[in-house]
């Protein structure tokens, strides 16, 4: 007992520290805030690359106990606090309360954020354009949610930037519900998207068993309260939020399955060190786009991490390809890139660059 | 740019000593652990009374700029990371995700633990009796979700102790919905405990309105969907999951409208000081009953904070009382009480003695 005392003692002391740098770290982003009060009439906060240096330093130079996720995750919160002191930021998300884009936005913004539920993409857009909040959180690569592209859409016709991305690591787990006899099961409801993600598990352990796809895996889940001869596939929330019983978890083929979510803002976000750029870039549909499209990128050795192809809306002959690659658009390599593209008369517009997710 | 950036090497600087002492935490918080498994082959990680007491220090002895609130909601995520090191601590609450019970359980204890949604209250109590999870959270006091006689009439049946409380500030405000005709309102829906808590305002604010009283103030708000002549009262919540529009924000009469709930576990919790006790007393139902029930109380000048009495179910003629009080039921005069009302032939029971709620 006199051990535990001593170390609860030494734990007391320790906190008095900790309590009084977060003060004083408090105090030192307050002197932040007013230099930059004094330098600009419209003074901008929050600074994605800076944190996402900060955040990855701490990442690295982490010894433990403490794991470097939640070490980082601490440290989103310590200056979720200190910020809202200066600035008390809204966030906007596609809703309802509870979704992953929910989930994304705390990761990205900590608690201390006012994050607004709205019921469409399209209106994330709008309430960051018209200024009624400071950024926005929309999914881009949403594999089970499938709602990917009305957020490429919504880039078309807007001038927002993007100036960070968030990605969730997304589990699929096979669920039963109250009523299902498990040795009699005929099919098994998903979202198509995630039947494809478990196939290979789906080949190997219920090759007779029908699949079904639904318009999403709550709807799939959904489907469990009232069935006796069904399964689904659905993630955590699903599961819980209609109280069913898991079977298997983590059934997804590929154990990094992540989905991706983008943060939208008016402002465009200086080099952190480690960033991607996002383009939209649209041509003349002839033979050999594609190839011509990304012969720049290959000559400059730059990575493409993501290439997508939507039909433009506003002429049929032409097409709209969504970019995303390594680097800032002000790095020497990239600036050319994106000179060749534009001087080949293609449609350029740089939808943002932004650090790459830390957390 | 040079102040700003002298700044930011500032924070750095002291991020790393953040960040070490962090790190120094946990160690500390391990060598406790590892006393406590010498000591005992079951060891209890989590202690309740020492997290209020470290909590109450850090809010008492705050000097800004960060908020009291929320630097001892910095440590609260601190302490959870620190204790998830030890042990995984799993917490069943009334579910689904995103109900008050939720916000409870992630505010007393932290973000560092996995939190088991359950279908109903009586489910909580199952889990945590079978070991399944380590702690339970429940409400006790949930004026506008009405579930409070469950919970009471669970620990008639139960062995589990209360080892905490937790108090959230519930606001409610006046919906529109995507068709309301706002001059041409004639009805009002929420819960009834709801449409009380709001009285004074609606008399002087909508005095012709009929009052509608439904199952739920989500409910409340589901209405709204196709009514054109209807608002609802309803919180944050309700609102977001429908989303509504707030007409009015705050009008619930008593700004300091709280809902409390219990945190179930099975052990008990040492005084940490600044204790409450929760009894149940059960006597046959005489003239001058409760007079008698209340006597050793007075006696001992120890302060009331809730009486509730129950009809029990085990016998229709008696009655069971739950009562809180202030103490702990190991401080003498507490003691005393419980003697005392012991030798008048009444059945007591005590549900648990616990730290106030500090956050």
């Amino acid at each position: 007992m006199t051990d535990l005392n001593a170390l609860r003692d030494q734990i007391d002391a320790l906190d008095q520290q900790l309590q009084d740098l977060l003060n004083k770290r408090a105090d030192l982003a307050h002197q932040v805030a007013e230099v930059k009060r004094a330098e600009d009439p419209e003074p901008v906060f929050y600074r994605p690359e800076r944190e996402a240096q900060v955040l990855r330093r701490i990442k690295e130079r982490n010894t433990g106990p403490i794991g470097a996720e939640e070490m980082a995750r601490l440290f989103r919160e310590v200056m979720s606090v200190c910020l809202a002191l200066e600035q008390p930021m809204r966030v906007a998300f596609l809703g309802p309360e509870g979704t992953f884009t929910q989930q994304a936005a705390i990761k990205h913004f900590g608690h201390s954020v006012e994050s607004v539920p709205l019921g469409a993409i399209d209106e994330v857009f709008r309430e960051v354009e018209a200024g009624a909040v400071h950024f926005g959180v929309v999914p881009v690569e949403n594999s089970t949610e499938g709602m990917v592209n009305h957020t490429l859409d919504s880039f078309m016709n807007s001038d927002l930037k993007i100036c960070g991305e968030v990605e969730l690591r997304i589990h699929h787990h096979l669920l039963s519900g109250p009523h299902t006899r498990r040795d009699k099961v005929t099919r098994i409801y998903s979202h198509q998207q995630t039947l494809a993600q478990c196939r290979q598990w789906l080949d190997a352990h219920m090759p007779a068993v029908e699949r079904i796809a639904v318009s999403s895996n709550a709807e799939a889940a959904r489907r469990l309260r009232d069935e006796w001869n069904a399964m689904a596939i659905a993630g955590d929330m699903a599961c819980e939020l209609y109280d069913l019983e898991k079977v298997q978890v983590n059934i997804e083929d590929r154990p990094d399955n992540t989905t991706r979510f983008l943060i939208i803002g008016r402002q465009d976000t200086p080099p952190s060190g480690r960033d991607k750029t996002s383009l939209l870039v649209s041509g003349k549909n002839r033979p050999g786009l594609l190839s011509d499209l990304l012969r720049p990128f290959r000559e400059k050795n730059i990575n493409l991490t993501r290439l997508e192809s939507r039909p433009s809306r506003i002429a049929n002959w032409s097409y709209v390809f969504f970019v995303d690659c390594e680097g800032h658009k002000e790095d020497p390599g990239l600036t050319e890139v994106l000179e060749d593209l534009d001087s080949d008369g293609n449609t350029i517009k740089v939808l943002g660059s932004y650090p790459k997710a830390v957390l």
